[in-house]
C-alpha cells in the first residue's frame, strides 16, 4: 500500500513532493483543502466534498477549477495507491507568486492530494469514548471556509493531549460550544440530539449533515441550536463527528464525567449507521 | 542582484527552492516569520526582529532555536546577495512531519529566508499619501504572534485593491480600530499621535516601537489608546507604519477625506526621521 502525493498531474512517494517556498499556501495560508475517507475501497461522499470544495475556493474568491480535473485526479491517486480504507488529503493554493498580500495577476493554483491508509482511532477508545476539554475560541470568523489556517486547532489538539485528552472543543467567549479540532460536536439530551448550527463559526462538516441524515430516518429528534457549556458537561451523551473521526463518544469533558460515563447507545446506534452507510453506499 | 533564498543552510535562486508538500507551514499554517528591510547596506533594527522572532515561536511552543544560526543565516544570504535596500523575509515552521494536528514528535524546524530588493511603495504616493478603506476584523485572537495565518489579511489588501484605495484596516465588531494588513495605524488629532495600545489584537509593530520612540525624542505626545472608526475619520492626520510601508500618509478612508487631504506635517516629519535612523543607524 504505497502513500503516494500528486502534484499538479504528477504521482510520487509523499515524501518526495514537494512545493516551492513562494507557494501562496505556504507564505500567507491562502489554500483551501478536503479529507475524503474511503471504506472497502468506496470513496464516501466524494460529491459533497468536492460541493463544498467549490464554496472555499468561491468564498476566497479562487479562480474556478474544473470539477473534472480535481476528480479524476483523485480517482487516479486512488486507483493507483490501492488502499480500501483510505484517506485522501488535497489542497488547492491560490498559486506561486513572488510574496505580495494582494492576489497575483498571473499564477496558477496548485492541486496537491495525498493518500495514505485512514490513521484509525485507536479501537478501545471508540468503543469505550474519549475524554475532552475545552479552549476557548480564537480562531478566526470564517470557519466554514475549509482553509489551512488551522494554527489554533493545532494548539488546542496539543494542549488536549498533554491534558490526557484526545480532543479540545472550542467554547465561544459566551460560553457557547462550537466544534471540535477537527470535528463537530452533537450532544444528546432526553433522547434529543443537538448540534450547533451552520454559521461562519463552525465548520459544516460532511459527516454532521450525513449523521443529521440519519437522525431523520431513524426518527432520533435532531435540533441545529446553539447550546452552552452547562449543557455539554450535562449531556446524556456527548459525541464528535467527522470524516476520519466517524462518530466518537465523549465520556469525560474537563475532567467531568458525561452520563454515566459510558459510550452511549444514541453513539453507538449513529456510528453502526454511519459504517453501514460506508460499507454498503447505496446508489 | 540576485534574488536568493536560504532554505535549511543551502543557498540557491528564489524559483528554484521548494518545501515537502507535509511542511506543517503548508497544511496548518504552523509558522512564523519575520520581514526586515537594510538601507543603504544596513538591516534595519535586526535585534528587534528576533526579539519578536523568538517571542512568537514561544507562544507557539516551538522547539528552541539558535538565535546565532538565525541571524548568521541572514547575514551571510545578505552579504551574498549584495542588494542595498533590500527585503529580508524570514519563515520558520514547526517542520515536517505526516499529517497530524498534534506537535510531531520527532520534526526539525525549517528554516526559509529569501532577499530581494524592497518593493517600494511608489513615490508619489509615499509623498501625497494614500487611500484606506475599513473592513470588519475577522482575524483569529493571537494577531500579536506574527504567524503565517495571513488569508484574511490577503483578502482585506486584494479588497482594497479592487475599492482603488492601497491598503485595508482592520475595524473590530465594536467600531475600534486595530492595524492594517500589515502595518500598524496611527492618527494625529490636535497634535496628539495615537495608536492601540499592545494587546494579542494586534501586531506588536517594530517601525511602531521606532515611531513611539522618535515621536518621545522630539516631544510630540503619543498615546497608546483605543479609539474608533470615527475617530478616525476625523484625524488631523492618519498614518501608516511598517518595515516596508515606513511612515505612510493615508489621506482617504472609506471614501472620507482625512484633514485637508493632503499628507500632514506629522506625517512628514516622522518619515524623515525614520529614514534618517536607517541611513545614519547609531551605535
Amino acid at each position: 500500500m504505497p502513500e503516494l502525493a500528486y502534484v499538479n498531474g504528477k504521482i510520487l512517494p509523499i515524501e518526495k513532493a514537494v512545493v516551492p517556498i513562494e507557494d501562496r499556501g505556504y507564505q500567507f495560508a491562502d489554500a483551501v483543502y478536503e479529507g475524503i475517507a474511503s471504506y472497502n475501497g468506496n470513496l464516501f461522499y466524494l460529491d459533497a466534498h468536492l460541493d463544498r470544495l467549490e464554496r472555499s475556493m468561491r468564498a476566497l474568491s479562487f479562480p474556478a477549477v474544473s470539477r473534472d480535473r480535481i476528480s479524476e485526479a483523485i480517482l487516479e491517486l486512488f486507483e493507483r495507491a490501492g488502499i480500501a480504507r483510505a484517506f485522501i488529503y488535497l489542497q488547492i493554493s491560490r498559486g506561486v507568486a513572488p510574496r505580495n498580500h494582494a492576489f497575483p495577476d498571473a499564477a496558477e493554483v496548485q492541486l496537491i492530494i495525498t493518500i495514505r491508509p485512514v490513521n484509525e482511532i485507536p479501537e478501545k477508545i471508540k468503543k469505550e469514548g474519549a475524554a475532552a476539554v475545552t479552549t476557548r475560541d480564537l480562531r478566526w470568523g470564517r470557519c466554514d471556509v475549509k482553509t489551512v489556517q488551522l494554527l489554533p486547532n493545532v494548539t488546542a489538539k496539543q494542549k488536549a493531549l498533554e491534558a490526557g485528552a484526545h480532543d479540545a472543543i472550542f467554547v465561544a467567549e459566551d460560553g457557547v460550544v462550537r466544534e471540535a479540532t477537527s470535528s463537530n460536536v452533537f450532544i444528546v439530551v432526553k433522547g434529543e440530539a443537538v448540534t450547533h448550527p451552520l454559521t461562519p463559526r463552525i465548520l459544516p462538516g460532511i459527516t454532521r449533515a450525513v449523521i443529521i441524515d440519519i437522525c431523520k430516518e431513524i426518527d432520533l429528534p435532531v435540533t441545529e441550536t446553539f447550546f452552552k457549556v452547562e449543557k455539554l458537561y450535562g449531556a446524556d451523551e456527548v459525541f464528535l463527528t467527522g470524516t476520519t473521526t466517524e462518530v466518537l463518544p465523549i465520556v469525560k469533558v474537563d475532567g467531568r464525567v458525561v452520563g454515566n460515563g459510558l459510550a452511549g447507545p444514541v453513539s453507538k446506534r449513529l456510528l453502526a449507521a454511519l459504517q453501514e452507510r460506508g460499507n454498503h453506499p447505496v446508489g
